[in-house]
């Protein structure tokens, strides 16, 4: 048993071996790729997405019948990995809207002389092989692989077990686009077995790949962080906040409140936990929570909280740090703008947070001083979205510090290097 | 003997989780200092160096008495370590430059706003709190201290073993300047034991660091980018090319090569490969070596090199992909640019490499092609450095591609963060 588990391991070794080196040599062509080629390419595949549906669909219910069997399958991640004509119809739709997006590589950002006559330029350049590893949503095939594409990355795709016909089958219609476009295959692979090793051998995969993008559960985030020996893009949660000031405007923040928590509680800039000023909570909190619970959110409150309106339940400390993903709101009322702070420093995921108010000098503040990606002043969490920034579309948000923070889109895709000009010049 | 060691491993657990706990609550303070705060410190740390320089020497004679007890330091690695009045005076001299430097903490880097009246800014802040990792210059714990300051950040070092001593009595200076400045102390500390499992401690301590600096040789920063769980800034070696084309100008090339190698053949921009067009290579290459040797480079070269200057060494195909950090040049012949370009691409290590001609398109191609942080044309790789390129100093040069990419400076110690101005936008 041991021989042949070693054997199988090994084998999986030098399979993965061979995708890493077929990527990185695709880096080289794709890097300067024109932007005709890519988005011919993008254009093509989405094309193939479009008539190929009924392929692709009997692909996708091999998946779904995989997972039903699965005794812990909730109905939530049965949603996320069927597809239908409409979701197929919106992956095709993100191809083209990509292919739609300036090409950002080769642009110089900036550029500069100096005094013994050296030209220097920063020009952005391709990223390198981004590494995807995802769980049910087979839509994260097309769009990853587009931006990246765009970006002139090479992507190594990994899908969950439960998604693997879907992607494979999405897959196929991408490479196709590029090999229409004359560009090589290898720019978008995907791993070729459900074996759940294949995963530690990507994140050891340091000379292939440059980036590791986890798309997926707080677990799954969790572990690639753990285990990467190759830098992470990390989403972990979207606990978001709404802080309602004591010079909010009532109106504004109960529109915001609503639409921050219930226009789609599952989204990561969805509210989690609403804050409101102690100074405002007797007149704003009844309202702001009446509106919620009319929306159909339920509602656990601290102890002041429900001093005023005694039907939410009661909170605990494990509800300031849970994402629920769902209808569900924790409120606490907090004494004033720095206690609003600290909670949001202390209990968030460095995401996104609101403050409701009308005071400028409390929204500078609360902007400086909380430190998450995305900080807002009177505007829904909801707006945490690469599209919603203008960025055209996002692999995700980042919840880190390095490299991309919030929304990733195609410019967070690349990097730079400097071009020198000299004519002759030597150090002293 | 395994409980005491690891109750012992424990305890040195604990400690750092106070160090990584105090960073932490540091950043908060810093991120927020005002620039004349952050000046005020590190001026008063530069005072400080220059006026207790007897009392760090004599913690420095430690050290080097330490050292000179193992028996495999070389002259080298004491060299590196020593200091001496000289210095220390360049330790604080660099200190009161990066007080010269703009702050760069709060500054607008791009602002839009949306169809929907979103005002969006992306406005600089610090990156977080960074863990340095160093061998034996004691000078790295003022440089990197002071660019880390500057930008809001952190720091943590730990020095390697025989440069403890020397690495303290410099952390009590820049203390000393916190202090003056009314900043937390905790914005500077060092590992305060010798014992080598804070590594491994440290590139765990994924809630307390944000990224990891390593400054050494070849089998730290291997380490490190091995077992890190934090981003890494890796700076893995600088094999650094110059390629003469066909049409050089045969006195810049003579020029550029001597001074890429010998001006201080041991750092790492140094140029370590000579490339030759072979259409050039009867002309051009004897003078060029000729030169080199006369400035006392030792020479190895492949066939067609010795061919034509047999007092060369024969080159084997571990000297390409060899880091000398001495007077020692590698030569090869090769076919034109296209080679040249595969040749640097799968033996250099992408960090400089520098094509001498005088025909712009091979200039732009080389430019384009080689996959380095840095590519120049007709000028010296020595000019690698972030005080060459105008930065005013650098923690080191990143041959990674995420985030900072070649010389890092106090920009690239920053991220940014998204600032949302609504009027109580809701998102439909």
């Amino acid at each position: 048993m041991s021989v042949a588990k070693s054997s199988s391991a090994n084998e999986l070794h030098l399979r993965m071996q061979v995708l890493g080196r077929d990527a990185r040599a695709a880096a080289d062509v794709l890097a300067r790729a024109s932007e005709q080629a890519k988005n011919t390419a993008l254009r093509a595949a989405a094309a193939g997405l479009r008539s190929d549906k009924a392929a692709i669909l009997a692909e996708n219910e091999k998946d779904v019948a995989y997972a039903e069997q699965k005794p812990d399958i909730t109905a939530a991640f049965l949603d996320r990995l069927r597809l239908d004509g409409a979701r197929i119809d919106a992956m095709a739709a993100g191809l083209e809207a990509i292919a739609d997006l300036p090409d950002p590589i080769g642009s110089v950002l900036a550029e500069w002389t100096r005094p013994n006559g050296l030209r220097i330029r920063r020009v952005r350049v391709p990223l390198g092989v981004i590494g995807v590893i995802f769980e049910a949503r087979p839509n994260v095939t097309a769009d990853a692989a587009g931006l990246c594409l765009k970006a002139g990355n090479p992507i190594l795709l990994r899908p969950g077990s439960e998604s693997f016909h879907s992607a494979a089958a999405i897959l196929e219609r991408l490479q196709h686009g590029l090999k229409l476009a004359d560009l090589p295959e290898a720019a978008i692979q995907m791993v070729p077995t459900r074996d759940r090793a294949a995963v530690g051998e990507m994140l050891r995969m340091t000379d292939a790949i440059d980036v590791i993008v986890p798309r997926g559960g707080k677990s799954l985030i969790e572990r690639v962080v753990q285990e990467s020996q190759i830098p992470v893009f990390r989403h972990l949660e979207g606990i978001c906040h709404v802080f309602v000031d004591r010079n909010a405007d009532l109106d504004k923040a109960r529109k915001i409140a609503v639409n921050a928590k219930m226009r789609r509680p599952g989204i990561c800039g969805a509210m989690e936990t609403l804050l409101i000023d102690a100074a405002v909570a007797e007149k704003f909190l009844p309202p702001i929570l009446k509106d919620l619970a009319q929306a159909g959110c339920a509602l656990r409150g601290d102890e002041k909280t429900r001093a005023l309106y005694p039907k939410a339940e009661a909170a605990t400390e494990a509800d300031w740090t849970t994402e629920y993903s769902d209808a569900i709101l924790s409120v606490r009322v907090v004494d004033g703008l720095d206690a609003a702070i600290a909670h949001i420093n202390r209990y968030g995921s460095q995401h996104t947070d609101s403050i409701v108010t009308e005071d400028a000098a409390a929204a500078e503040k609360f902007m400086e001083r909380v430190d998450s990606a995305i900080v807002m002043q009177n505007a829904s969490t909801q707006f945490a979205d690469g599209g919603e920034f203008g960025m055209g579309a996002e692999i995700g948000i980042s919840t880190g510090r390095l490299h991309a923070r919030g929304p990733v889109g195609v410019e967070q895709l690349t990097t730079y290097k400097y071009h020198v000009l000299g004519d002759g010049q030597v150090r002293p």
